[in-house]
């Protein structure tokens, strides 16, 4: 596949690789087409999932990760699954279940997969429709968090992020690095300060290859050092994405965001969180509610990457008698959200409930 | 070398690698003896540095690290300059200065090569047995820390500790770990979260090892994860070391030490530091004066380890066009600290000024 086939235009400045515009994931015939994200930064390929299965796949293997792209992806499968099965109630029930068990935690996820399992009642056709609105609905969201987000940032401040919240987190533009993106388009000196991201170091990877891809000044830092970077005043705001937000403004990200959250808090520094609204569950209380994803082990016990030589090595970084546990996400408390940027304007964690239709 | 020409007593159940006993660093005839800590935990193996600029180069690649390590460390370097120099004290002042460059942050450095320097005016032999009573006076003091600090733990507590601040990271015992070594040793029921503590993974691959060898139940976690389990509840205290204390009780200690701080803090959880008397820098008023070492942006860039094979590798685990940045340490606020558990007692930070001799 090649990148003319994915079929998108040209939009601008930026989200290009190679000089061409790509989305992290779009349907071509009944294939699911996915930017392979766990060779980035070092191999841009893509992924072609023939049928849903291939896509869950994707999906819990982290081919494609980050919340809306995930919720996209999620919507595709379900479609995939109508072009397979048609009418048949079974079969798609199965397909549904199997879909929703491959990330627990992403609200995204859930709410993609819930709009195109209704709409494909009527039929296949309805259910791709759909699936693609779910895709393009999130890419104008994202952009619309990056135009409002753009407004919190002064010329010459210092952002942190965590994880990746980029448009690889999302089919377009991204949330947490949209306003980042939105404001160093619009001429502002930006300068981000990365987190790497244990376990799974998205930071460093995806985040930092974003970043270097458009020209944002910016540098990798152990998660170790946001504290003290606060410390000296070298923050003046962070922004992290969100992969479910409660009803009552709790917010779940990738583990570690708590960490900075409360830190924020400690120093007075700025916290949002930028998420379309789709990452809301309204039926999700308060943050104990959100279940929390636990991986395997080996992510924290062993790193993955191209040695000297390019060659993808798995080492391990850990004594060999240790075990690990590995929570990849963790929830921070509403009372710790400076706002929320979202596609529908900017709230107080306690004002989303306001956004409920 | 062997482990029997390292010439130490066995003393007792711990400090053990496959039945004896090692200190970290000793002195044989004109050389310094260490345990090889970069290979550590994949190999044990012993390093012999011949001169003070052998030794020197030991203590800046982290052939041996940790804040009492280091001093004793330092302290025999310094005893080898005598032996090279005698009474040249153009040569000893110009070794003394190079052994004092190898890390900036350690404030035990600093009181070792001071004390043997100032033996070293009546004699070569004056300066070998004052490192030798510093390395001794290290060892005991750890072993005092761990009496005093068992008192601190109940049976049955979840411990979380950063980096290594065990026995490799002294002489002998450890500092955070000791009273952790010591509830063990008296029959109670102790588990450890291990921060991995990037960049250099000391808590994934020492901390864990050292646990490992001493049969105490642990898992390694990434750093990220502490707030988390701050927040279900999972963590009774925190205990870590300390590189350099203020006067004012400020702590110096690896990176990311603040944001546990800062979390345990948040929610309410005993926050210990544990280190020697000679770990406080009475000079040094608060924790702003605190020099903080920036090490090589190439530990947060890449990380290495064993592949699969056992052969060791290196590998990318960022983009490869970004760069980072990488201090060493942090300086967490006294106010922060519940205690600091010494060989002299356990105080609060702002009575550590009474300890000044």
């Amino acid at each position: 596949m090649t990148a003319a086939t994915s079929g998108l235009s040209d939009r601008g400045s930026y989200m290009k690789v190679d000089g061409k515009h790509y989305r992290t994931v779009w349907m071509q015939d009944d294939s699911v087409c996915l930017i392979e994200q766990n060779l980035l930064p070092f191999e841009f390929k893509l992924f072609e999932a023939a049928s849903y299965r291939d896509t869950c796949t994707a999906i819990s293997t982290m081919i494609v990760r980050g919340a809306g792209a995930i919720g996209a992806t999620a919507g595709y499968a379900m479609a995939q699954a109508f072009i397979e099965y048609g009418d048949d109630a079974g079969n798609i029930a199965a397909a549904r279940k199997q879909i929703e068990n491959t990330r627990p935690t992403a609200q995204n996820l859930f709410y993609a997969v819930e709009r195109v399992y209704n709409a494909g009642q009527q039929s296949t056709q309805s259910a791709i429709r759909e699936a693609q609105a779910i895709a393009d609905e999130d890419a104008d969201a994202c952009k619309r968090i990056g135009e409002l987000g753009n407004d919190l940032i002064e010329d010459g401040q210092h952002i942190e992020t965590h994880c990746n919240a980029g448009w690889l987190a999302f089919v377009d533009y991204g949330s947490a690095l949209a306003p980042i993106y939105a404001a160093h388009n619009s001429g502002k000196q930006v300068f981000v300060y990365a987190d790497e991201t244990r376990p799974r170091s998205q930071g460093a990877r995806l985040t930092a290859w974003e970043l270097g891809n458009e020209n944002v000044p910016h540098t990798i830092i152990a998660d170790n050092a946001g504290a003290h970077l606060m410390s000296l005043g070298k923050i003046d705001m962070l922004i992290v994405g969100s992969d479910r937000i409660a009803a009552n403004g709790d917010v779940a990200n990738k583990i570690g965001t708590l960490e900075k959250a409360i830190a924020a808090r400690y120093y007075g520094i700025p916290f949002y969180v930028a998420a379309p609204v789709s990452t809301i569950d309204f039926d999700c209380a308060s943050g104990s509610a959100i279940p929390i994803e636990h991986r395997h082990p080996d992510e924290v016990l062993y790193q993955s990457g191209p040695n000297q030589d390019g060659r993808p090595e798995q080492i391990r970084v850990s004594s060999p008698g240790s075990d690990a546990i590995n929570p990849a996400f963790d929830v921070t408390p509403a009372d710790l959200v400076t706002a929320v940027i979202t596609d529908k304007g900017i709230f107080r964690p306690d004002e989303l409930i306001t956004l409920q239709s």
